[in-house]
């Protein structure tokens, strides 16, 4: 028995279309630059918040309405809770979905029996990626959630908690492994400090690089090929994750001989909790060839926690894009849809309009990226403010053919500088909009 | 004739005095772990806000009454202004200043012109630091005021931004060679962006890498052997820069071989801009051996600028002591007053009452975190909360002796981690009381 | 059997003592200012952080440790933790408490279900109120974590919501009638709105206005003369809550004829979310005969929540001590404890520390305010800035005496103003620190 | 002799036009709800920014590229000026214009010659405006550059900056009554403090008030009958301006006596250092008939200080428009851009490359606004929301005739409220697209 009756695959009716539950600008079969939406967007939804996320807050407890759910947390209501789930990929059109061991199915009561849990409803996901043709864009565990991990797991101040992340990570890359993921995430929930007083930075931040190492050790033991992700969010749980931002992982990869193992996967909300844009952390991440991945959502920027809501801001989107194309695409990345609907959204059909009209801003911004990138005034305006870099003495410095002495007996020479021109920021921002 | 006639030498006079110019703390002789007050704080006092700082913001200009100023800005009235600023130094009793080079004499019509009004003042500087004592802690050059900065120097889109700043920054290191001084800075100011969307980021930080190693190359040519430091600043006048924060200072002189040759120069109003505490971007750069020196001041967290306050709150000061102290000091580094009095205080006297007041609670800070490490209760504390680590399966970890499969195995066996302790944040932060 | 049978009551031991489970500042019985420090401080202990907290955050389940608690939420562990909250309220020599309506007892199925089960715990609380002469400080219903008020109570979209939510305000006033309680508090969790797309926001507001003057007409009706406060926040869980800061509460009483009823219950955490410090809001309320009673905790101002911490910084309970003290005390209200210990301060005796740490501090504050204003120092310098209103110009402004064209006619005569004088803000700053 | 020889008047050329020159959307004639868009928008120039802002910032002197400017800041300058800032009005396009006493002519030695060098510009403004048809629509007075108003203007503790003040303002007024101004704005830039210990701010407020009903009387006397604004600001300058925003500006106005004569004049990025949107301003602004005017612009989200920028996203334009439709339109107000150039963006050219996008964005957000509301589904999902307030006992409520016993009755006999419905924020979020 389906769990959405009334919903058939969404279709795509083109932009006059006001059906809300139809794409206007997700085409999955339209080509953009040589690729099809479909491989460009790679859309992946979120096995936590769209199928676990219960519209809970700190100040009142789930509110959501899921008639699939039984209301008894065991391994039977996990495996008819994946189907519905796959119901639900196949019917949006998501080629892709991403998962915590712990989304899966339910903590027994030993760590055996936790595995023999996710044994079991893997199976179904096996069937169902069989069945529908969905894959996996990445896997990860849980080591947040259970009180074992307060401290965190990797630089918990209790050693067990360090092996028993171990673990729990060894079993999520096998279970990834033989679900055929393209990849596997390490968002480091607690790996952070509450208060500094009470913590030694240095002694947990080298317990969490010798954590990665053997993560990737174990990968080449298995003959896990997919792509390790570090997601970097600056603060919450924690008062300071020690994976805060771009620069920092870099920074902490760079220091433990662990940059060529990792990309970075970016979430939207996280890069404004740490003060950057999207767009910033996607550039960082680019120019250190680290750009793995994206967290597909947004947040309020007047609000200080991390609110995951579905992006419709096209000027987002277009950002996101604009980058990705830049750099070459998102492969075995891809657009995760790291977000959740409102707790006031409690109904079933909202988890369908959230992913609609958030699939359709991708898609627009996608198309809108594109067309700035074939219109080509704008990389040109950005060529020409660096023209005196590409000739005279701009080349000379960057073909290294210069020193303080050489500068300095030049401008001694000239005087001055020549002269600046206009950044034309605000002429930036009108082209822009030329495109949307 | 003195500037500032009514003022004596300010003495020490111990805590119970109410002598608004008198220290209640700061004794530059009394011996706090085994080495003076004097030689831990290794206070400086700054040539910019304090001798040129006029009070003007965004909303109004200058109202700074500074009665030796001639209002003609010349190298005559730049000598004055000197000498005034070593009677200030003398009578405050700060063993340093520092200083850019702009600060310190007019630019001149060519660069030429800005080198000889720079040297005039020199020549005073080092008959005042001779008659004095007073030592220059770190010179620096300004490479953002003046308009050919605009889109910043090392990083400008303008090749000969670049090269003008090259040729300042030698002078610069040439000036703070000759005078002796211990160090030298670089804060980007405008090295970073407005808008990404007309900016090369990757282009321009390898010309600032570019630029660094130039000055490191013509240290070792001019026999410099003082400490280079980086500033780290995340924003303003910038929307970014890229010298962010101590993380991202940090990856990027990974990045480009530089990490040998820089310490960090930390400021408290620019860790909080950042979104850290000042005692963070202290472990950070502490834990990555690279604490260089501190621009001591505060900022208000309630406020997005940074307001470069002086410091009176003894929380933060003993926070800065306490990792200092830690990390063996600052040398040769210093506590640096990079503060200014507010626009409203506008007469000579603030400039006294508010270095003396930050003097004392610095002080204050160090006698706090001196007598924290005498007791040990607090790094007690720290200690058993890893035990874990010390025997046992953490220390094997340490040692390298486990993996995946061996933690697995172990954990499965054991079904369960062993118990946490509490955190005890609460307490630690009574303990913190007990010592103010 | 005891609940915490290894704690007597905790005793005073004065400055010297280093023992955690003793106070050193907060000694019931000291007169300050001609009141004992009980009377001043006006501790209470909150229901919801301390007896049904469980340190769940959205990152994970409860971790706190309460052996006391049955597991099975019904009413006779209802009745058992009272026993506890009130054994703990007298170990720590708390002399007041407050709580909601759904702390104390579960839910029912239906309204008369839950009235009944509050009841029958309420009776306990009568019985323990005479046993230990502990007194309710106020009383409130939670009209915000069921989700029949997702979309807010008094401000819901939903009617009945409002019509449900008046039936929980009449019995929680009842009860608060009948265990004597002081006071009656709103703090309005979902009474805001999470999108302005879908908000009618006047309706709500007029919604709002009418449910708190159907609140006074009950008072007056049962008899029930306590001070009904509101409680700012700007935000969380909701985007933006209508009793966003003082401003916005007495905005809110003015428009709708209700600033008689109400005085304010202000809390640290949610001033430093609305942009203000707790010293603001202090003297805003104060200023505006609205100061009615504190939620004594703090945040952290570099992350974006309601960390409800328990406050120790000495200089911020200074602040509030100082205006406490300034605008004549707080009575019926009260130091109201409403922090929470950290989820990995897990353990019991987490619930002492945390008090005995907290209450210290504002017994400290409470002295040193005091100190300042007997040695009158600050409250002179303050004077001292305003003396030109006080005679001539000013005091002819004051009295009325002027209008654009006398004031006009004299500064044409006089050209230009009289000089100002500093603002002192460095020295005022210094001062503070004289009294630590 | 023309300053923008090279500009003709600016043509609108419709949606597909690429030129930076020219309007896409703003065809000044169009009709839309009935008025031309010339009508709905009463596009406003200001004088400081684009006239007198010369682009300097904390960190650097002016960079602004202004070949009209003499050099010399006397009255033949600032009459040349005029003449050339009412040809940029008249190319733009723009029907109004907005300034500040000393944005007009340079101050005096004393208030009579500034006074006299006032009214020699006014003289040419009054020319222009006959010349061109461009108005006034509001004038205002600058009581914060100068250091007589550093403590403040009407809230100074110097009872002669408020007197001097008041004169100062008496001017502007005459000078706004005589050029036919359609309003009059008070921005309290330091009416404010900058550190609570100094400051008495109740007798401060006091003072504003009594500032506020002179104006008011004065207007009386001398028939000036435009609209009064104030216009909210938390911060910047000050660390706190007493009109920080709406609510605050509405209950200052409120305790006064004062609301009857104000409105507000609401700028996106003060709403947002406020902690606010732009459209939660203008909602609440409308909802208690204060909304006056709009100073248009943006800020960054990411950054802390007002920085003025030119607004280009139509989510932001459509809010405004939509809010300002729904309120009945702006007049005597009108969309004022109190917006600045980027410093980098220093010619000429970049003043009208700014407001072009500007005036696009606003129209076009006009358009979207208008096809939202002629739709009407936007507003029939809001009306939905809200059915049960519309009958049954939703209605009784709202007429008055239930109170907290026939509530509470009703509900113990339903046992439960009526089920709520989702509040579809995604869904309500992708509609808004629809129109884009
Ligand atoms: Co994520
Ligand atoms: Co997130
Ligand atoms: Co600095
Ligand atoms: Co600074
Ligand atoms: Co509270
Ligand atoms: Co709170
Ligand atoms: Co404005
Ligand atoms: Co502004």
């Amino acid at each position: 028995m389906p769990a959405f009756p009334e919903i058939e695959r969404i279709p795509f009716e083109g932009p006059d279309s006001h059906n809300p539950l139809a794409f206007r600008y997700y085409d999955e079969n339209e080509v953009v630059e040589g690729k099809t939406m479909k491989d460009h967007l790679r859309f992946s939804v979120v096995y936590w918040h769209t199928f676990r996320g219960q519209g809970s807050d700190p100040f009142g407890p789930g509110a959501a309405v899921r008639p699939w759910e039984s209301g008894v947390d065991d391994v039977a209501n996990a495996e008819n809770r994946a189907r519905v789930a796959f119901e639900f990929f196949e019917k949006l059109g998501a080629p892709y979905y991403a998962f915590h061991d712990r989304d899966v199915a339910p903590e027994g009561e030993s760590l055996q029996e936790s595995h023999d849990n996710f044994d079991a409803v893997v199976k179904v996901f096996k069937e169902e990626q069989q069945r529908t043709g969905v894959k996996l864009l990445w896997g990860t565990a849980n080591l947040f959630s259970n009180p074992r991990f307060m401290h965190g797991a990797a630089t918990s101040c209790n050693a067990e908690a360090f092996a028993y992340g171990a673990a729990q990570v060894k079993k999520a890359m096998e279970v990834t492994h033989e679900l055929g993921g393209e990849g596997y995430t390490f968002w480091g929930g607690r790996e952070g400090y509450q208060c500094l007083w009470n913590t030694d930075m240095k002694r947990e931040q080298e317990h969490l690089a010798k954590f990665l190492h053997m993560a990737v050790d174990y990968a080449k033991k298995i003959g896990f090929t997919g792509q390790f992700y570090i997601e970097p969010k600056p603060k919450e749980p924690t008062k300071h994750q020690y994976d805060s931002d771009t620069a920092a992982c870099l920074n902490f990869l760079r220091e433990y001989g662990l940059k060529d193992h990792f990309k970075l996967n970016l979430e939207t909300n996280h890069a404004t909790l740490a003060g950057h844009t999207m767009q910033h952390e996607l550039e960082a991440a680019g120019a250190a060839d680290a750009l793995g991945s994206i967290d597909a959502n947004t947040g309020d920027l007047l609000l200080g926690w991390d609110t995951d809501q579905f992006a419709t801001d096209i000027y987002l989107t277009t950002q996101c894009m604009h980058s990705i194309l830049k750099y070459g695409g998102l492969n075995p990345g891809g657009v995760n849809f790291d977000a959740k609907v409102r707790r006031e959204s409690f109904e079933p059909i909202d988890l369908f309009y959230a992913h609609i009209g958030s699939m359709d801003a991708f898609a627009r911004g996608l198309k809108i990226a594109a067309a700035m990138r074939a219109d080509g005034r704008l990389e040109g305006m950005v060529r020409e403010r660096y023209a005196s870099w590409d000739s005279g003495i701009g080349a000379e410095i960057e073909a290294g053919k210069h020193d303080f002495d050489s500068l300095s007996k030049i401008m001694l020479e000239k005087g001055e500088a020549a002269p600046n021109t206009s950044g034309r920021q605000e002429l930036f921002e009108n082209v822009i909009n030329l495109y949307l």
